[in-house]
């Protein structure tokens, strides 16, 4: 038997009807493939969240102004954020990376400055980046996954401004009308997403000839999507469960499974946001989520929500009696695995 | 300001886009309301575990044989059921009552013995119990609730032929017909499901005056859901947060709910189950349930996996700071609570 048949015999022959669990047992079934085991275990789990700022913003994409990005990394350091909170609850332990605020923060316990620049350029302008600075932070966020413990990696982010980034990049890599992936993001009002959705569909004719995935990333942005794209290759690579939060980290997710298609077998993803083009952007990926909470925050708080239902999936194979082992009879019907 | 309006003002003025939480949101509204504090803090949870079996279960109703609902008892005190391991993960203290099982458990810490009878009668000869049976299983749940520490409980039961009972209850105090509430239970095949359904109407028409809850909790039983249904009404009286499981929990619910309608604000439901009545149950009684996972395994599994989302809706009350207090910049649209 390979490892997924004998994953899923041990699954079958704990003290429950055959998937009676429903989707927590293909959880199951997927965490131990990533963890090479039939009793996986997840240790230290780390929270990244990579914040960034995005030149766009000037173009009034946004309900809130560029300043709130360096605000709320004050307020993840100072633990009062939503991802404070709820990583905090789960023991999992919350690293920032300022992949480039317009800010220069004060060094901390917690706070990694790998900062490309001040914010991206404007991508109505130009490239939000260079193909340099795009490689740049692609090192960093390998780099940063290399220093951190543990056999998990929650996603998150921060960065007034990226659910324009990350409707643009699902609109060019997915083959998407803009207006199908463009949403409210934090807060706008009608007009206000009707305003994005022009400004982004002259951004996509600007940048018309990226279509490769890392022209795509460099042309929109933004330095904390394209930090997240090498801390995914990297947590890939060393085989880390990688928990996608909402809209923009799957952006960058969507990027890095096109630079390796073999990140997505990493992947748990997290919940189903309410911006409404995540949906689409799942569907793409051919993932289910494990919540559908009408989250919209991101920061990695749907990861940490979600994080629970893994040590869950990992606690049954690992803790559960066998059929044999409890004494408890099968159902008649019911065929014996061998 | 109410306390509704209060909770409503402290989300919004938590460091996050106005509701963008989304149903972790209302789920903290309606523990601070429960709880009757802006920050609610749940302690000690303990899941109940009523278990008992069902004459019925002699028809034929299930693919598994009477003998597993204790041998599942067994293994529910032994640590190996998925609740055990679930309830472990959380923290969250397991008792289980045996309310009618058709077998004598030793005596050991964590069982309680409220038993009615060793299993109800034959629903198709004559009720499951008697008037006199029915009113000491609901005083049995409401003295075990009593003797019960903490502000929150967990449904949870075991009882092989249970879901016929459900899909009575179901379909006798919603009007709905028989056929479009009865499901595979723990995993009949589809001549199996038709089979039960053919019994469950003949047991329906056996019982046809039976239209009053607590009439239709006699003639269908069983005595696990009767002593549930007492639990659900005592703790509602003490303004614990109930967390409902799936389908079976649910019916509880649903009876107590029609002898005193302040149930259903205490009541949090925890999944929608893979069982098809249950999405019928939910919507009868306007539950919006937080995970849907095609569970369908009972135990109180649902309620467990559930569980830590309410932590979650707390500590985002208790522990997330305002936008005054992290010095965060509001939407340039946001209207200011006062």
């Amino acid at each position: 038997m390979n490892l997924a048949q004998q994953l899923q015999a041990c699954l079958d022959n704990k003290t429950k009807p055959v998937g009676s669990l429903g989707r927590l047992e293909a959880l199951a079934l997927r965490l131990g493939l990533i963890l090479q085991s039939t009793t996986p275990e997840l240790r230290a789990p780390q929270m990244l969240v990579c914040a960034g700022d995005h030149g766009l913003a000037a173009r009034g994409v946004s309900a809130y102004p560029s300043d709130v990005t360096w605000q709320m990394v004050e307020n993840f350091l100072a633990g009062g954020a939503a991802v404070s909170v709820l990583a905090r609850q789960h023991g999992i332990a919350l690293t920032v990376v300022d992949c480039g605020v317009r800010h220069d923060f004060a060094p901390r316990p917690g706070l990694l400055v790998r900062k490309i620049a001040p914010g991206t350029a404007d991508a109505l302008d130009g490239p939000a980046m260079t193909d340099a600075q795009c490689q740049t932070a692609l090192a960093n966020g390998r780099a940063v996954v290399q220093g951190l413990p543990g056999n998990a990696l929650l996603l998150g982010e921060m960065g007034i401004g990226n659910t324009s980034a990350a409707s643009l990049l699902l609109a060019r890599l997915g083959g998407l009308d803009i207006r199908d992936v463009t949403g409210a993001g934090t807060g706008l009002d009608a007009p206000g997403v009707q305003r994005k959705i022009a400004v982004l569909r002259q951004v996509l004719a600007r940048h018309a000839t990226a279509t490769a995935p890392l022209q795509a990333l460099a042309a929109f942005g933004g330095f904390e999507i394209a930090t997240l794209v090498g801390a995914v290759l990297q947590a890939t690579q060393e085989h880390r469960v990688i928990v996608v939060d909402g809209f923009i980290a799957s952006a960058a997710v969507l990027v890095a499974s096109r630079l390796d298609a073999t990140v997505l077998a990493h992947c748990v993803f997290a919940h189903r946001s309410g911006e409404p083009g995540h949906a689409l952007m799942l569907a793409l990926l051919r993932a289910e989520p494990l919540l559908d909470l009408g989250l919209r925050l991101g920061e990695g708080s749907g990861s940490a929500l979600a994080w629970p239902l893994l040590v869950s999936a990992c606690a049954i194979l690992r803790e559960m009696a066998s059929f044999e082992a409890a004494g408890v009879a099968r159902a008649a019907t019911e065929v014996q695995p061998t």
